[in-house]
């Protein structure tokens, strides 16, 4: 037998592992397309006039040398004891939650939660997260997550003005707040031409504010009661917020109980690691009768279509989705993820052990304090949590000098103080190392004393639902994890065909590294040299984005698409303010943007003008010249989508850019679509001057249910002066309060760059196209395919047009739901046109998956069909009463079709269904009967029913 | 407000996580058991006389100090490049199987599939398994592995004994098997009366021998043919065995071509790390007619009640439970978990990816071979895989130290070689620091030529199955993984109260450390001074077995419990012998002792006499006695278990040691119950000489399916010397390939020893009674319960008689598999006694998840008495049949009951319910239509249907 090698590369992770079709599929979906090659595809999808002309470069690594980079990169961190705190602290991740929520992809790769029945997991989580929120700081409303404690600020500063009958311009922030926040704070205010006043609370002037904020405890640690402040804010009809920790809420009057309006914070420390600045979910809660100007997702809870009870998202309305530029803040993906840990970490605990842990470092903080007054020490403040400042006159470089020789990181207080927070992490054996880094030996006896006013004290209950009282056995606690997420469809069980979204796969390498304790027990504020490791990794992917991009600088602070695109348009203003062109303020956006375009140039100060679209989707070219013309001078930017919302690579891009350019605007081109570009395309070589990536979904960072996201900024040479800087590096416009943004997320991004190399991302880029063309060519007879390009074929996405079948009263809905019953996420629903499916498959979706997905629309079609004919009323198929649950099929069956067909529909997995665990969702009666924290009659714990 | 501190310590493991009932439902216990306290029950339970007077004396660790602890252990391991070969190599864990099998609780809490309507997609995986080893081996049956590569060639042994026509006593042994296998055979031989005659294939006389077996490649790296060998055996009735290595034999002639009648091996280079000896799958595969004489467990394919194709476990027949003393082995625990894995890594890779992974290695060893050559040195074999031999000379110790310094361990051989054994992980810069270790620079470029003669390579196909042709993106694999995983029941959806098995939490901190690759990747061989971490976890586990079981000394070797007791009575022939007592061979074990007992004795080379049981389910002293006499100065040993298999605290046990000891035996106390004893009882204070422990069971090692397990050995001082030696530290008597056993699962072990401190496991032992007696408690009057104590108490289990049912036609499988309706594992059945449900709720379990199970015994109650009544006949009744499927549901009702109640019965989950993938499944089916791989028209791709 002669002998031949095997020409195959196992190791290939682009072509085995992450992109879906394999060699000899892609040779079937071509010939169903319709073109002899991927290449000849490509050329009828993607304009040769804006193509690059340079491959990306650099080379792939296998899944295993990747990790052995990782470990390699790991080891430069140096993990030491941050003290640092200023709301961020180290804090114990529960092991059972670390493996089975996020290590776990039936929780990491979920979608937000906008199909309610297939989430009923992750929303009974996040409802635990707001009655969490809602019950420590006792203000009665509380949304389900925000990007992080500065931007909450912020956007509670903006709520704020919203809703104070107060008409002054001024808005008062205690110096007591963490730097960051006032720096992000200052960021949004500016645009707005809201005045920051900056001062210490009892010199506050009432009369010139709209609202104020307050850190409780403070930054250096303060414990003061702001009763007064927030009495004499509303006797001048402002808004009072509380910047808070839910760590000390525990022991703590809450913040409700001293009249607050809305209370934001951050749940980093409930469990989720530090990550060198996140991702962590930042919370707000306000009064009832705010509720809808709250921004950000709120879980509510509602009825199905038994009556049973089933949680969604409520007040949708105040979404950017909707609102648009009249949208409550452009907050879109939020930190769900990481608040659905923060929320076990409580039921983990329960309030009983939240306490303790509290007094835990309550007391070790007040030892701490005690030795270093009995050794002479000036201790401030007199009233404290966890937090003390030490006056060290001229040895501050040596006691933090002694510190770091210690293993500790202090905070470096002005020039003459150090801070120390101590956090769930100290024991008395760190507390020694921090004496003997003032020279002092030994520590006090412990005592259960407080360190602040018995007046302070906590007196209210808290945490009181049965969810927080679950017996907290491991094995009990791992099965409600397990529960949750069993009711939940995710990406490990289907595809998730949702346009605009990219849900490609998070693979399991790319999500190894982040649950390192390297990576995760770094404070954002640790000196640079302990982070070595954070630093080559985030140089090296934004070499690789710039080269992806044609941009020549990033800025990584962006926790968000939305936050990018903010982030992007201040960029664009500050350029222009700098250039002298004060007055340009005029923002070009098309129809069918993202809602969070206008209200992210909403936010950024700027003036929407919008911009028609023409019959085939694509933007209306006479109107934009037109509306350019118009702005002439006072055109700042504009804002557009490539390939275009509508999922076609317009020919005239160059054009629109050119036309801004003309009329000395900048170009936003909003990165949403950049997975029908990357390897082919840059946007910085075809005008554009500014962009966000969505990481999140481009670059394989898992969704995690609504969040985290990563939107950092690419922009030409020419705005790079612009970015956002950061107080911790002495410099203004901070968008976030860690200067990397959620930073250990960045790992994955970088994962996944460094196994695909360049060519790997070129084809999964090219693929992604095959995809959503061999779905296009698959449907066509039987759904009319919205905006074909020129030469028939669609980018990464296609549009299916649903709106014929209104006509026999079957409805966009109807098909989502139904997709249900065949174990699938809907596509996009209505967006970027109502009555519309928006299908967007990525490229690791296998073939049987695909072809599974078209098996069951193909069905449904049929379904439709028989209503179409009279045989069956639209309200009598299945298709209105899906989707089918259990319950179902033990009732009575008097539905007009059979249960087989309603239960099995074509597509549909037959061993392995998915059942969700309610019928279709009452979304009228959710939002009239607003319920959003646990139910009183909840039963969590009641196994038999 | 008056502050008062709380009290209550949330880092307590073993109260707040491990242990299920919290302290307000251990007292509604309590009462319902009727008694004042847990230690008045413990009074009733456990005899003084017996009680231990020092408690256990270790504090326990936090979660967190756990991990800082073996984060610090872990930095005392050296990792270093091994090319030791010698049956371990390096191998590349595919990350998705490492997150979501390895670390995935709905794997690896999993128990034997002994249930097959709840274990279809372990089943499935193992089938896979088989298949894989009956392909790459070419042979057409396989079992679904056993403990090591070195017990499975003394396994191999054992069967050529049974089957061969030849009745010479030799075993013929090519002295180019692995040392560590040679050992386990000599071991295995000596009290079986066989010869084993070692030496060069060429020399072998075949009529003096019943079987031979050979390694193929060879432990130096020969690879040969050895048809003509294997035809000379056949010629002399004898059984030819095959040592070979599965990544081999995707390019060399399998051993089906050369006519072999079984191979063995290891799988451990299919995706499992070496973690310092294991766990890792050994596999083993035979011809067709001898397949009702292996060893171990099949799977097989049958039907269920709706004719829908069904796995289970096949020929269960020939197993220790079923045939005790004559049964082919003493196999129960295998290595289920990394058999699992091994299949799912060759469908990852499938055959091609296989090759070409076989062929990297190969041609690396080929340039690593050529330079050597080139550079003059002596390189043996001709004929070659993946391992070489060099002759250095008196240079060994200089090119060993010279390796190390390179980061790689050789293999020292002789006193004047070294061998290298590449592997998949292997990659340029490796083979250049293997060349540097011997001076030489650079290394030759690649050619794709054979170091072996084309006439060996493979002329067959294997893997044609499709499931080995998936698409192997990973978003397919995952969903895979995924769906298997749904279709089990495992310990993270609900208890598993199986009578014996000690089903416990296995908790996600003890699990971590396993996968950090300081303790994964090193290789069992590896100096003594690269493991010091290991030595540190296993002195310290050592240390705190003794302290538990009042024993001396421990021997890690043992893979599993029967392991463990073979080793066990091993010890005591040796001291036996070595005190000149040849006649000593009688060993007396209980009518009620597991299957292994028995069979392990046969193995041993002991004569089993049984003795009676009284009726209250005690060993029948009186009947002991006169046996211990009969056997007189015969007697070696007597097998007991305590608590007895009955559940009961024998107040003879000190007699029976007595007597025992009397007569110059010695007394073996089987562990399988000592999560009834742990902190109240030391067998080696009541005059036990030697135990087993069940690490799997009482020391929190998960079950994975059915393996890994570990059975270390424990005994008095006097026994200590007689303990299993290893080739590798110089010593005989091994009874596992590597020197610790599996190692790195004992980190779990230790891990939960740790954590749980003495006064945790203490109070484990004490739960566990509680839990048992509360279920006891509350089914009184409704179920028989079968052998209280004196004092009405049971141990850690208690025994429901169903017998009384048969009379009106139920069953005990009908009440298993109702309980499967429930979303419960069943109980043991029908052991110890035919007829009866073992229930064993272990400490683990909370009240509610207890109070469900009884909830769920207690309707089935009423569901028999209706049968009792004449409502129903059993036939018609839902006991009959269950597990009720979606299947039923959706199809038309004919049922003499509701729907309802056949599919939500009280105690089961409504949202969450648990539905088997199928209904009953059809044993003798199965049994009479043995398909033991994939069956040819599966559909494992199919997803509609």
């Amino acid at each position: 037998m002669a002998f031949t090698p095997v020409d195959y590369n196992p190791y290939d992770f682009a072509n085995r592992r992450h992109i879906g079709p394999s060699p000899s599929e892609m040779d079937e979906m071509l010939k169903a397309v319709g073109v002899a090659s991927l290449d000849e595809l490509i050329d009828q999808t993607v304009p040769a006039s804006i193509r690059q002309s340079v491959p990306l470069g650099w080379a792939p690594l296998s899944e295993h040398e990747l990790l052995a980079r990782m470990r390699a990169v790991a080891g430069r961190n140096k993990v030491m004891t941050s003290l640092i705190g200023q709301g961020y602290y180290g804090t114990v991740t529960p092991p059972a939650i670390q493996r089975n929520i996020l290590e776990n992809p039936a929780w990491y790769t979920a979608y937000t939660p906008y199909q309610p029945e297939i989430a009923q997991g992750r929303l009974e989580a996040l409802l635990n997260y707001q009655t969490m929120i809602a019950d420590l700081t006792g203000l009665p409303v509380a949304n389900a997550s925000l990007l992080d404690e500065a931007t909450a600020a912020a956007e509670a500063m903006a709520m704020a003005e919203r809703v104070a009958k107060s008409k002054a311009r001024g808005f008062f922030v205690d110096h007591g707040c963490h730097p960051q926040t006032i720096a992000v704070i200052k960021t949004r205010a500016l645009p707005l031409g809201i005045e920051v006043i900056v001062g210490a609370p009892e010199a506050m002037e009432a009369d010139k504010v709209f609202g104020a904020i307050f850190q409780y405890p403070g930054t250096h640690g303060h414990v003061t009661d702001f009763t007064n402040e927030i009495n004499y804010l509303h006797d001048n009809k402002a808004i009072a917020v509380v910047a808070t920790d839910l760590l000390a809420l525990t022991l703590l009057k809450e913040p409700g109980a001293m009249g607050a309006d809305i209370a934001i914070g951050s749940s980093q420390r409930f469990g989720v690691p530090m990550g060198y600045g996140g991702p962590h979910a930042a919370f707000m809660s306000c009064r009832d009768d705010l509720k809808r100007a709250m921004p950000g997702r709120i879980v509510g809870v509602s009825i199905d279509a038994r009556g049973n009870k089933a949680y969604r998202l409520s007040l949708q309305t105040r979404e950017q989705h909707i609102r648009r530029e009249k949208a409550t803040s452009n907050v879109c993906t939020a930190q769900a993820l990481l608040a659905v840990m923060a929320s076990f970490y409580a039921v983990f605990h329960g309030p009983k052990g939240l306490r303790a842990i509290a007094e835990r470092v309550h007391f070790l903080t007040n030892r701490l304090a005690r030795a270093l007054k009995a050794a002479g020490a000036k201790v401030s403040p007199k009233a404290f949590f966890d937090t003390i400042t030490v006056e060290v006159g001229v040895g501050q470089a040596g006691i933090m000098a002694a510190a770091r020789a210690e293993g500790l990181n202090f905070r470096k207080v002005g020039h003459d103080r150090v801070g120390i927070t101590l956090d769930e992490t100290t024991d008395e054996k760190v507390l020694i190392r921090v004496l003997r880094a003032f020279g002092i030996d030994g520590v006090p006896p412990h005592r259960a004393t407080l360190g602040f006013p018995e007046a302070m004290l906590r007196e209210t209950e808290y945490l009181t639902h049965p969810v927080f009282h679950m017996n907290r056995a491991e094995s009990e606690m791992m099965r409600y994890m397990r529960r949750l997420s069993d009711r939940d469809l995710a990406l490990d069980r289907a595809m998730i065909p949702l346009g605009s979204c990219t849900m490609k796969l998070n693979a399991a390498a790319e999500m190894m590294p982040i649950t390192w304790p390297e990576f995760g027990s770094l404070h954002p504020f640790a000196p640079a040299d302990q982070a070595l490791g954070y630093r080559e990794a985030i140089e090296d992917l934004t070499a690789k984005l710039c080269e992806v991009t044609g941009y020549d600088a990033f800025s990584m602070q962006p926790n968000s698409g939305a936050q990018g695109e903010y982030a992007g348009l201040l960029t664009i203003q500050a350029y222009h303010r700098a250039r002298g062109d004060m007055h340009r303020n005029i923002c070009l956006i098309p129809v069918s943007a993202h809602g969070t375009n206008p209200a992210s140039a909403q936010m950024a100060g700027m003036q929407v003008v919008v911009v028609k679209s023409a019959p085939n989707g694509d933007v209306d070219l006479d109107d934009f010249r037109q509306k350019a013309e118009a702005a002439g001078e006072n055109l700042a930017a504009c804002m557009i989508t490539y390939p275009s919302t509508h999922g076609v690579f317009e020919e005239t891009v160059k054009e629109i850019c050119k036309i801004t350019h003309d009329f000395g605007g900048q170009v936003y081109l909003d990165g949403a679509n950049m997975n029908a570009l990357v390897g082919l395309v840059k946007p910085g070589e075809i005008g554009s001057d500014v962009s966000h990536l969505n990481l999140h979904k481009t670059f394989a960072i898992p969704h995690g249910g609504g969040g985290p996201g990563m939107g950092p900024i690419g922009v030409k040479a020419h705005l790079a002066p612009f970015l956002p800087g950061h107080s911790e590096q002495g410099t203004d416009g901070a968008v976030s309060a860690a200067p990397f943004g959620s930073a250990s997320i960045l790992l994955i991004s970088w994962a996944y760059c460094l196994m695909m190399g360049g060519s790997g991302l070129t084809q999964a880029t090219r693929v992604a196209i095959l995809n959503a063309n061999y779905i296009a060519a698959r449907l066509t007879g039987s759904y009319p395919i919205l905006f074909m390009g020129n030469r028939g074929r669609v980018a990464h996405e296609c549009i299916l047009d649903t709106r014929p079948f209104a006509e026999v009263g079957v409805t966009v809905d109807d098909i989502a739901k139904r997709l249900v019953d065949n174990g699938f996420h809907a596509p996009t629903m209505s967006w970027p046109v109502a009555g519309t499916l928006m299908v967007e498959p990525t490229e690791s979706e296998t073939k049987a998956e695909i072809d599974r997905f078209i098996t069951a629309l193909l069905a449904i079609r049929a379904e439709i069909q028989a209503v179409e004919k009279g045989e069956i009323s639209a309200e009598d198929s299945p298709l209105r009463h899906a989707p089918h649950t259990v319950e179902d099929l033990v009732a009575d069956w008097t539905r007009k079709y059979p249960r087989e067909q309603g239960c099995f529909p074509p597509g549909a997995f037959r061993v392995d269904k998915y059942w969700p665990p309610v019928g279709r969702v009452d979304n009228v009666f959710g939002d009239r009967n607003l319920v959003c924290t646990c139910p009183p009659l909840e039963d969590y714990l009641a196994a038999a029913e």
